[in-house]
């Protein structure tokens, strides 16, 4: 496609192309600037028609954007920002260089400019930074009529219509009316008596996951989004909604695997920017590590009398680093969903103990006849000797291990929560190397013991 | 204010419950059916408005369902299917045991039968299975003014009447006009000079996950499915486009934790069942954790002469796991968004391999001097002696470990996507075991390498 668009404006065949453009969906188009070089682009763009310009403009990436507007006239610029809905401004302008800024604020008229000044004050991340302004208003008293009337005219500058809000003369939200309702009232009824007046809405500063996750709950197409004295002053279409729950997803993915969350794409995001998106969880995490060294270290006579012990422990390490992933993938997963809440904490630690019971109980005897079979007719003498204590020291490592790989797992991202932190962080790799450190520490503990019963003589950590 | 109901209830306030009932969203209703015992069950639902009763039924959880269907008469069951839009029947009837499922098809019209039938047949995660057969229906002659009159006299049927389809006399879909193009076009316009030829759809047989992801990509409200022959059999309404971006989040999440997905909740999953979905990946990757075993195994004599190499093991397994999962994270969410696809495979390479060498080497500096500074004055005299070549160890090994578990964890989720499995179980658990044996292979045969430099009289594996 890029190649064929390429070819039609190198041989300057720009009917072909205006016809090949025309029947291109906008987000097709958009998605095909990203590979134009700026001259390339310039042209493509001016071969669209008018409405399609400003929706494949409002799709660009901000960097094609940025080239777009370098090269249109400050009257092609004029034309694109005023038919832009103020969403898709607000959004653009967070993106561009100050001197861009300055260009397409030129570009707008004192009233846009002052609303678009507003909604560039809400927080990032907030209901207030998604929102648009641009929403159908209708009163109480117009009948279905008026209103049909209403949207008509209003309609064509309007990002949603299908969902209209009944303001009183302060702007307070009265009810809310859909377009079917309308459609399937009889045209002389009063608004008031087929407006919902139960409405759900979100404030301004309400995190844009939350209110993201309203739409997943309720089957909304828009939401409406009130200030402090719970006046009207936007709504969150379902379009915006489906991009915050999937950058939310993406960002849980990016947290569970140790990488700091970065909203570039892979191969936009450099080398060095990859690597400093890592390296700290990766030397945060050495830490944990080292202090696996240290109880090592402690038993070091115990590992070197007894070597069987130190080729199994990388069994123990793993086992007990996925049992706790498997906990806190769940645990992550279900308060993400509001499925599971704080107060649930002592139910999933009841569950996780005794689902943690099941699997090590399985592990333990699966081990430790593994354990015991391979190594007892060894052709390495300390091997064959040690077979039984060792196989019975994986199998008692194997119950607690997995037991406490549980409930840790259970525990972290609950903890994480209560103190404000999203849970997604403590998945994965924290978790893997603290439960690392404890297993290693219960293995030896535990080889300790089981092996003074069968070698009283030897001199053990 | 599952109390507050129950009170209400018991204390025979059927008035005061029915106005609490009133104002209360169908999806928070249906949420809280889940609380009440089967005799409250049906009186809350007796209570509710009859659209309400039909959207609350249409919510709640297949348990209540079953629970409300057998309490319920003939003549209510057939009340509510009736009403019921026909996908949320079909979910309904495919989760239901056979008894119940004769009793639903007996409260159907043999129309509405067939219908449901037809739905039935389309396999599980298919466009076909997650659409809806009732849209509006528009043909190219007519004008606005008829098409605004088909849609008022049809809405009230419809799951959504603000994308209508032009089909011809053969059923094949010509073209798509929303309610918004309607309401800004005069009542004369002909439906054929307005309407969008250009169409995305989906077919029946195409996954429901690339149909969901056209609705983040183009910001749908619906789309059309058609049949082998090109002909509109159904639509996909955006919230049920939601639930399956959802799922497959929640799917990948439970794939990238080692647990085999589950449909249901956390806490309606019992012990056993959550214990089953875990432990066949647990036993699988015990047996990469063996192969490591084995490798040890080869170098007793390397860590028999020279214990600081088994202290600092964790510390090399854990950076090694922790670096692929990092990777392949990145590269699981790159394909499932199709940001990265498998002819990218050369250019991840390298990108990850020069990312993994920027990261290897800062944590080679960092872990060779804490290392040998560590340890070169240590009481153990053996650690003093031998700080320094371990320390070169260590640092040689983070190189190649961090290197290969990038490329690993690159290389793994692509290889899963080409013979067309989830990417997503190449992640965290499996990945992390497989680098854990890779790791120890080559910490031990650099170990064996540099050692022999360092004390040539030393007898290694």
């Amino acid at each position: 496609m890029k190649d064929e668009i390429i070819e039609l404006i190198s041989k300057k065949k720009y009917k072909s192309l205006y016809d090949l453009l025309d029947v291109m969906n906008e987000v097709d188009i958009s998605a095909l600037m990203t590979e134009l070089n700026q001259e390339e682009l310039v042209k493509v763009f001016r071969l669209l028609s008018k409405d399609k310009a400003v929706d494949v403009f409002a799709e660009m990436d901000p960097d094609d954007q940025e080239k777009l507007i370098e090269s249109l006239t400050d009257n092609e610029l004029q034309k694109v920002i005023s038919e832009m809905y103020l969403d898709d401004t607000v959004d653009l302008i967070s993106e561009m260089p100050s001197t861009v800024v300055k260009r397409i604020l030129r570009a707008t008229t004192p009233d846009h400019r002052r609303e678009i000044n507003e909604l560039l004050k809400y927080p990032e991340d907030s209901a207030g930074s998604i929102m648009t302004t641009e929403f159908v208003e209708l009163h109480s008293d117009m009948t279905v009529r008026d209103a049909i009337d209403d949207i008509r005219r209003e309609a064509i500058d309007k990002e949603t219509v299908y969902t209209c809000y009944v303001l009183d003369a302060t702007r307070h939200l009265q009810g809310i009316v859909t377009v079917k309702d309308l459609l399937i009232s009889d045209y002389d009824v009063v608004i008031r008596d087929i407006m919902e007046e139960n409405i759900i809405s979100a404030k301004t500063l309400d995190d844009q996951e939350e209110v993201a996750k309203l739409f997943d709950k309720y089957n909304f197409l828009a939401l409406p989004v009130v200030d402090s004295e719970n006046r009207l002053v936007g709504i969150v279409t379902v379009d915006d909604a489906i991009d915050v729950l999937q950058e939310e997803n993406a960002e849980d993915f990016e947290l569970m695997g140790a990488v700091i969350p970065n909203d570039e794409t892979y191969f936009k995001t450099s080398v060095f920017k990859h690597a400093l998106h890592r390296l700290p969880w990766l030397a945060l995490l050495m830490i944990s590590a080292i202090i696996s060294g240290f109880i090592l270290q402690k038993y070091e006579t115990v590992f070197a009398a007894f070597p069987l012990l130190v080729i199994l422990l990388t069994n123990i390490t793993d086992t007990g680093g996925n049992s706790g992933t498997q906990s806190s993938t769940l645990i992550i997963r279900g308060l993400a969903t509001d499925e599971i809440t704080l107060k649930d904490y002592l139910r999933v630690v009841w569950k996780e103990f005794r689902i943690g019971l099941v699997c090590s109980v399985v592990l333990a005897i699966v081990n430790g006849l593994r354990v015991y079979l391979q190594y007892k007719n060894s052709a390495e003498a300390n091997y064959a000797q040690t077979a039984l204590p060792v196989a019975i020291i994986v199998a008692l490592t194997m119950v607690c291990v997995v037991i406490v790989a549980k409930l840790l797992g259970a525990s972290l991202p609950m903890l994480a929560k209560l103190v404000h932190l999203d849970p997604a962080i403590m998945a994965t790799p924290f978790l893997t190397t603290l439960v690392d450190a404890v297993a290693v520490l219960l293995y030896f503990a535990i080889a300790a013991r089981v092996l003074t019963v069968f070698f009283p003589a030897a001199v053990l950590g």
